[in-house]
């Protein structure tokens, strides 16, 4: 083993310790949304802010910083071990960048983050319910003012909002997220439009009463299919369904169960579950290094995507999973044809939660929120103001207007986690998932005999030697590329919505 | 405020620290019991062994050793700060007694034991599956000689299983816990005997089939009972009932469900809410400091065989609970009177499991394991021939020979978990439970129709007052000399087991 290697092994197992500590605030975040008694909270707030103290020091410590500079020049970032395998110099790569990032940020400005988020977390839950955003108000003025300070430290070129998009998509800058938005938004309203003049779908029968056991054996069912493991799988429920993956051989998602709702905890599960599978599919030997993380929050939301509506709202697969969802609740469905279930689930129409929007409406929701933390982060808008902004934003955007901030701008937990800049990435997700969704039919013209054959594994296959097992060897571009043999682009995203809802609304 | 009490909190606020570390490890650990993917072990005891790691060095660290030099002197154990409120002097010097025990510890040597009992439980939990000594062997034989240098690290008197007891009953030595054994193994014999020669009593319709669900509920009327707090307490089910305590605000027990067996889940749900009490009933402001912690493991297992045998076992407790689980299992118990139930829940006889056992036959299994563990610490039983020792052992004491190993050395979890020294609490704790009982029915002579009216709260609220709430203010013996104004006694035991079986088994 050449010297490089050795020093290359070295980095990883001081790294890889710093990732079982990840692991451990990954289980302390798991159980706080899952098992974790109410009164609980407090301390818990504590522990995440310790463990997030211990995490920067170690990511920014003499020890490895010691082991990093063998490998690459810290001010310059100019590799010095080129005899490395090209993987690996793209992981020290990437690790050079985490670590530039990781110390331009004080210690106590990263455990002072992690306490107000911990604690944000719990005043928003009680405001969500209570539909009062004066009580989340303060926390939001805090956690706006310590992004904007984050933004600085971490610096950027050309707006404050690039540095925060920056920690969950990389390869995008503001500008580009504009550009994107600025493309698909005309064609959705335009979409949108030309569907509110045909007659509603019918989809009543997709709410009633749905027993919680059943569900939970259905969504076994999904799981089983897409090839989840169960010695090293979990699912439980939670108030907001997510996905955690707290080591290779551990991970965990989470579905919300509404026993009025048949379809909210099906999309939840395959949501969940794509992202667990990405999680599952990187290359374990590499656990604890770039080469064994996702790429980007935007590559991780086009495999929860691709789960959940690609797969999991076309017909092939409801022909294979539909007689069991019959089956599993007897007398509910049994006068629903394929073709009529099949239309409901594909149901579009204007309406306030995010995570239950239809396939079209969807990005609109994303482009709300990101033109709102735009102006937070600038300035432009005050925390005060966002109940007013958001609500017109919507009438906008969707013709609507939230009767309670509850279904408004309370909605969604990221901002109570500090998560401003990560909204863009669930809107990129699709549009990735768009682009290698084209390639994939290219490869397998076959996929929807397949898939109505009850075959999901050869899909899940495709996207593990595709996407999942280069870790983060290549960036979201630079990947897509590689795959597709075209530049990233939302074409292929508009041209499906376009297609796939005209079929099912008969359009022109 | 005085420099004491300002030098005193400083110390406090450390140790809070270190705390809400050992919080986090027991979370890992509760984890581990109930919801973690199999697969998840082996990171899982690489985590525990750094969380061990990283709270030794709080521990003993020039911070905490700063903090507390102020208030003690080091080598002497001289209180510097007498102007200190005695009970926060108490605190001092049980901190100094922690510390000096921990620094007798080598930092590697605790991250490797922390490390090996994290393996050797994984190791122990197929070992047991498949009744197979030879798989546990190697790792019982390291933990036997970790165990050893432990007990030379730590430094004792008269014999090494001393420096072993005292991690868990300090005030104990084992000449002592000899002599205790000596006085209740005659006693308890000749009781058995007597049993021996009466009628067996029926207790088959005890077993049967009872419905998982049905057993939860009824766990949560008790629980409910006993002024569990939902807020801040779980009920899990795992395969080794325990209690987990992660701080005042986060109490969590298991139970095991055997749906063939009604009492299995009864009684680990009494036995550890049993311990949870004890932990809720710690002064929550002296959280992180001696003060808010338990005495000992015989202490707890006071707490616990209290609520298990003295109350759970007892008549007036079923007067009020025994229509309720006859509502709970409908058509299983109508014909069953309760004096006939009282007697087949409290039936005498010998039999493999420590945990199944009566509470008669109970302290005999405790004695083998105190005699083997003496043994293998004094290097007179080597470590492959422990199962023959336990069987003949067994033999000797209970008069059966178990047909597996899953059923006899294989049974506990303790010595995977590196917890030699443990086992003599639980025979204290029921000595113990009886001394405090006397007292408790002195006060109160009409408990019997109190608690037959379905109060339990009077009952722990005297525990609270005379035990929990003073943390490690006492010692056990010192505690009890002041509760029940009597030093420790087998007596109270002695004559109770006597009373009350004479009368359940109509003897003499």
């Amino acid at each position: 083993m050449g010297q490089a290697q050795k020093d290359y092994d070295k980095l990883h197992a001081i790294a890889r310790e710093a990732r079982h500590w990840q692991g451990v605030s990954e289980l302390l975040a798991w159980d706080q949304e899952t098992y974790m008694p109410q009164e609980g909270g407090e301390i818990r707030g504590e522990q995440i802010k310790m463990l997030a103290g211990l995490i920067h020091k170690e990511r920014t410590g003499t020890k490895f910083t010691h082991a990093l500079e063998k490998l690459i020049d810290i001010e310059s970032g100019t590799i010095k071990a080129d005899d490395l395998a090209p993987n690996l110099q793209a992981g020290v790569k990437a690790w050079h960048r985490d670590y530039k990032r990781e110390t331009s940020l004080p210690l106590s400005f990263v455990e002072d983050f992690a306490l107000l988020c911990a604690e944000s977390q719990l005043v928003w839950r009680t405001a969500k319910k209570e539909s009062d955003f004066n009580l989340f108000a303060p926390f939001l003025e805090r956690i706006v003012d310590m992004c904007r300070k984050k933004a600085d430290l971490l610096g950027y070129k050309d707006h404050p909002y690039d540095a925060l998009l920056d920690l969950y998509e990389p390869d995008m800058s503001t500008k580009e997220v504009d550009k994107v938005f600025a493309e698909i938004k005309p064609a959705i309203s335009s979409l949108v439009k030309s569907i509110s003049n045909t007659h509603p779908i019918d989809d009543s029968f997709l709410f009633g009463e749905f027993d919680k056991a059943q569900q939970m054996s259905f969504s076994k069912l999904l799981l089983d299919g897409l090839g989840y493991i169960s010695s090293r799988c979990r699912l439980d429920i939670s108030t907001h369904p997510f996905s955690s993956s707290l080591n290779p051989f551990d991970h965990r998602i989470t579905t919300r169960i509404d026993e009025r709702s048949l379809m909210s905890n099906i999309s939840s599960v395959l949501h969940e579950a794509g992202h667990a599978l990405y999680e599952m599919g990187l290359p374990a030997e590499h656990y604890g290094s770039p080469l064994g993380q996702a790429i980007s929050l935007g590559i991780h939301e086009s495999q929860s995507r691709w789960w959940e509506t690609r797969i999991g709202l076309s017909k092939p697969f409801w022909q294979h999973y539909y007689p069991f969802l019959q089956h599993h609740f007897k007398g509910k469905l049994d006068s629903i044809p394929l073709e009529t279930f099949h239309r409901a689930i594909n149901k579009v129409a204007p309406s306030f939660i995010r995570v239950e929007a239809d396939e079209v409406t969807y990005p609109l929701h994303v482009a709300l929120r990101f033109d709102m933390e735009k102006a937070l982060i600038e300035g432009s808008l005050a925390v005060k103001d966002v109940p007013d902004a958001w609500n017109s934003k919507m009438q906008q955007l969707l013709g609507i207007t939230p009767a309670s901030h509850a279904e408004g701008c309370l909605q969604d937990i990221h901002w109570s986690c500090g998560a401003i800049g990560y909204f863009p990435t669930y809107a990129l997700g699709n549009i990735f998932a768009a682009q290698l969704f084209d390639t994939f039919e290219s490869i397998y013209p076959d996929w929807e005999t397949r898939v109505a054959a009850g075959d999901l594994l050869f899909v899940r296959n495709w996207l593990h030697s595709s996407v999942h097992t280069h870790g983060r060897h290549y960036g979201s571009c630079e990947l897509l590329q590689n795959i597709t043999n075209k530049p990233f682009s939302a074409k292929p995203y508009i041209s499906y919505l376009g297609s796939k809802y005209t079929g099912i609304y008969e359009l022109e």
